[in-house]
């Protein structure tokens, strides 16, 4: 998809961070999308016709610039850091086509999502495909230990999926369930992103590490902000994309908080708003008025902010470049968002 | 689970040829079982309990078992033998839970199908867990090689199931569609199954290349065979695991082939009970009649045995020995099931 419109994504927040990290691996991330177009087609149409109608709704392609970004730091993204990248996205796609399915969700990156179209059958099948050709674009790279780091992060999401699963609707999820869900769902592929990336770009062992870190913060803000953006961000409020998560009764730390010191009345409330998928605006609202009164949303981006600023941290001993500054200030892009 | 309970699986039918196989492989597979334990155990309880109600369902296991004959003919299968056979279960067990969402089975191996227990999400899910795991069984091999043949087969044997998905129901699929179809989603992880296990046992790349075509064979033979079984065997007759694949759609090669000279009346009544889910014996023994009528069924299984033959002439320059003459035999059992 053309820059332009990826930056428009992003107009009015921080936008130029993204436009930045998007310049500084264009012509990398030319190379990320011509693999994806080559990787994601197939003699039976249905496989790129489903993974096409995802890949091209477009979505950020934060974690493949991100590999790209880290191995830039250390030497070149050409060769393996541009299969990871594609390797990267692949995994993330085929987590959304299983996401969509598990969640029942009609809508993905604003177009119908393709178990709308195609059925969760097909949603399910080309899953396993892309990730079947993510681990052979790994396997091509001849790097066992960046392989290593991919495989144990499929199984990670997977597992941290499983336990949102078995956790929705459960008043008595706790802050520690939800970050160790947020930490295998997400943090963990931002982690290997940024890991192998480095790895692809020659990074030794310790600034290896150091961008591990950066990932895994960096992936641990990005999922608090899309909960509290899922309330209508930092303010609270009714939105176009609002809703999703307590109509499908995840446990979020938005609704974690709130419980803690919440009334049994506003308690209640909650109760019957958690997984009611007929849930309107009028549930809604009264959910986020019981966020607000207790600053439930307020505490979610502070803690947010404090996975950002981790993430930042996790930078200072890397040698100073261009690409390190773009890196250190796509935490606050990711922040930002919320306000 | 007990040899004992296996080899009773097969009562009837060659029984020989199955107890030893098993005999054959039970120190390993002693070993396949302990690893399949481990690794399909998650502080998440939802994954072992998912996995583990497939796993201890039994199935045949006759995949690993074939990785570590194809090990043993070679050298020994402890070592990599070992995790490929647990890595290529774990695939196949992947595969059997997307397969329940997605012909929507209620049953599997006589029990209810986890999706009917825990639901469509975490069958998903486990189901990508598995295969995540699969593949770090794979990377601690530190087979580079071996690694691309399965992670190859696992993009194959999804395109596959993508293009029986797209060809379910559909009057014109052909004999070669069938073909394509069966080999991808089923032949070809048996030809992974033998081929990374002589890779394992140390097999030179001509035996190597003749363990994967006897695989691939045995693979075509089986599925064909199953899909006879789904009519009741060679003499088709209404029984107790019969009439899935037509209620679900599935265009096997029975039908196709009777299609191709069926009455416009039969073609009717062919089209009426496909892939209606509410098909009782009925609307089964009336197509049933067709493909006996034309003998659909005999020419399906003088194709397995045709695939069977090759399986066993691709053993020819493989040098005699207990294992060789195990596996000489283990395409006659297959075929043997159906009569």
């Amino acid at each position: 998809m053309p820059v332009e419109s990826l930056a428009k994504q992003y107009e009015g927040v921080s936008p130029g961070t993204m436009d930045r990290l998007i310049a500084s691996t264009r012509e990398d991330m030319e190379a990320v999308n011509r693999l994806i177009l080559s990787r994601s087609d197939s003699p039976v149409d249905m496989v790129p016709e489903v993974a096409n109608h995802l890949i091209d709704a477009g979505g950020k392609r934060l974690r493949p610039m991100l590999t790209l970004a880290a191995a830039a730091l250390f030497g070149t993204a050409q060769g393996n850091g541009v299969r990871f990248a594609a390797a990267v996205e692949f995994m993330h796609n085929a987590t959304l086509l299983h996401d969509d399915v598990v969640d029942e969700s009609d809508m993905r990156r604003g177009r119908p999502a393709a178990r709308t179209i195609w059925g969760n059958q097909a949603s399910v099948l080309v899953g396993d495909f892309l990730l079947g050709q993510a681990f052979l674009m790994m396997v091509e790279s001849g790097d066992l230990d960046a392989l290593g780091v991919l495989s144990r992060a499929a199984a990670v999401i997977a597992e941290g999926e499983v336990f949102q699963l078995a956790k929705a609707g459960d008043l008595s999820a706790t802050p520690e369930d939800y970050e160790k869900i947020i930490s295998a769902k997400t943090a963990t592929l931002f982690e290997a992103a940024t890991e192998v990336g480095a790895k692809a770009g020659g990074a030794d062992p310790l600034a290896r590490k150091a961008l591990a870190v950066y990932g895994r913060e960096l992936g641990m803000a990005f999922q608090l902000v899309d909960d509290v953006l899922d309330y209508g961000g930092a303010k609270g409020a009714l939105g176009k994309n609002t809703g999703d998560d307590l109509r499908e009764g995840k446990m979020t730390l938005p609704i974690i908080l709130a419980l803690q010191t919440a009334s049994p009345e506003e308690r209640r409330i909650i109760e019957v708003a958690l997984g009611n998928a007929d849930g309107g605006d009028v549930e809604f609202e009264a959910v986020l008025a019981i966020l607000n009164r207790y600053g439930a949303l307020a505490q979610t981006m502070a803690k947010a902010e404090r996975h950002a600023n981790a993430a930042r941290a996790a930078l200072a001993d890397i040698a100073p470049s261009e690409v390190r500054d773009i890196l250190f200030d796509v935490p606050e892009f990711c922040t930002a968002r919320a306000y």
